[in-house]
């Protein structure tokens, strides 16, 4: 099977909105022509994806902002659906819960699937600018062909490296943020939010309809720093980064009293 | 004025040759359309570069793997010929002599002009893949626009940056292989080779018409790596990079020891 891997002038990108917001620029980079489908309110794959006759489709998996995760079946179905190559974005995955949410073993059954990891989350080397890319032969060889050289320079492969041989060290770091993304969320919950149950590394919390702006510049002056997405569908939504016990605490304390106060100014 | 500044399908990518072979690889994964002029004998800059209809020139300068330098004001005169932009490649311009050499300084005059540096020769940065790029506002504006986000890692920039902040160790570093380039030079002049006066961290020492792949697979087997390029072009020369002192007197030891042989061989 001959796959058309690369998006040039007027190639269709299909992807599910919202979502990471780069895939946006990076398609105008390319010159190609993002087609976006919008998620329903749960974030469950919309079925209009399925039939986009895109040379490329990106899934986010656990998706951002709204730390969702698509079923690996409902990815296996995508992956036979689309008539290009499906890219899925795992970035996130290390923070899911249970064993087979990967899209990693798909590979060997689908030869238009790739699979994205980072190690700028659950293993911390953000500053490393590194990843891996998960695909059949045919896929890597067509990537390798247009691959600068050198496209890495030395010490973050060696960090990357040193990473892979310590996967309790990321282990344990994403199992105490479990913990903490755990308490959060019931947190933000108390405080009278929807909250999404989040298989990432952060929470998203809606007031069904209320616009948030206000608290978030509210926290920003309290030097709490959450993501504000200023689009019609998530205006009413904070995404939340899981940080120490110690800063969610006081996190919840300050909207708490964020809280309390604008009900007090309410009843005046 | 304004400049188109990115090669897309199609775009003409001139440049004279033999230069840095990866012009050409870079050209044809942008789908540029490479067009190539010879070099003169003397590597002195080919009148045919001055009226193509690119919409890039590339100059590398000084040249690989000639070690030649083209003067700053046909530089000058070749930017204000171009239709398109004008890329000088200043990869090895440290260890090109005398002053005024770069074409950093026609930049504030000359709207086309990119001069592009590397701190992987006179700085030995090379395992940290950074370099830098000089051009008028507009330039630099539009290549930003196209710029991956967060497209260098943080250790390299911190290393460029010091790099930069210790000028003095790069310009020791210099002088010490300009004074071990002109032993190397002189070693192979007298074994008989025509030799290019360098100004870069390597020479090239030729054999007028004489094929030099022995001699380059003989040096492999005594564990001496010299650069070969199997082109018709430069099938008689060899690019030699500038070792430490004692390397390059074991270099040019062998290869007399060769040549005596060889002539040995010849007289049965």
């Amino acid at each position: 099977m001959l796959v058309r891997c690369f998006v040039g002038p007027g190639d269709r990108v299909a992807y599910p909105v919202p979502t990471y917001t780069l895939y946006d620029t990076l398609v105008a980079i390319q010159e190609g022509e993002g087609v976006t489908v919008d998620y329903p309110p749960d974030f469950s794959l919309p079925e209009a994806l399925y039939s986009h006759q895109a040379a490329l489709t990106f899934l986010c998996n656990p998706n951002s902002p709204s730390g969702t995760l698509v079923p690996l079946k409902q990815i296996e179905r995508l992956a036979r659906s689309v008539p290009g190559v499906l890219v899925v974005d795992e970035a996130y995955i290390d923070f899911a819960q249970g064993d087979g949410v990967s899209a990693l073993s798909l590979i060997r059954g689908l030869p238009n699937l790739v699979v994205l990891r980072s190690f700028s989350k659950s293993f911390s080397l953000a500053g490393m600018r590194i990843g891996l890319a998960f695909a059949a032969e045919e896929i890597i060889r067509g990537m390798t062909k247009v691959k600068d050289s050198y496209n890495l320079n030395r010490l973050s492969i060696v960090a990357a490296r040193a990473a892979l041989e310590d996967l309790f060290w990321m282990r344990r770091n994403v199992e105490r943020i479990q913990k903490t993304r755990e308490k959060l969320a019931q947190g933000l919950f108390q405080l009278g939010f929807s909250v999404f149950p989040s298989q990432a590394n952060f929470v998203m919390a809606r007031k069904g309809g209320k616009k948030l702006r206000g608290l978030y510049e509210e926290l920003k002056r309290r030097q709490i720093l959450v993501r504000y997405f200023d689009t019609p569908a998530l205006q009413d939504s904070l995404r939340i980064t899981v940080g120490t016990p110690q800063q969610v605490k006081i996190l919840l304390r300050e909207m708490g009293m964020i809280s309390a106060a604008q009900r007090l100014a309410e009843r005046r």
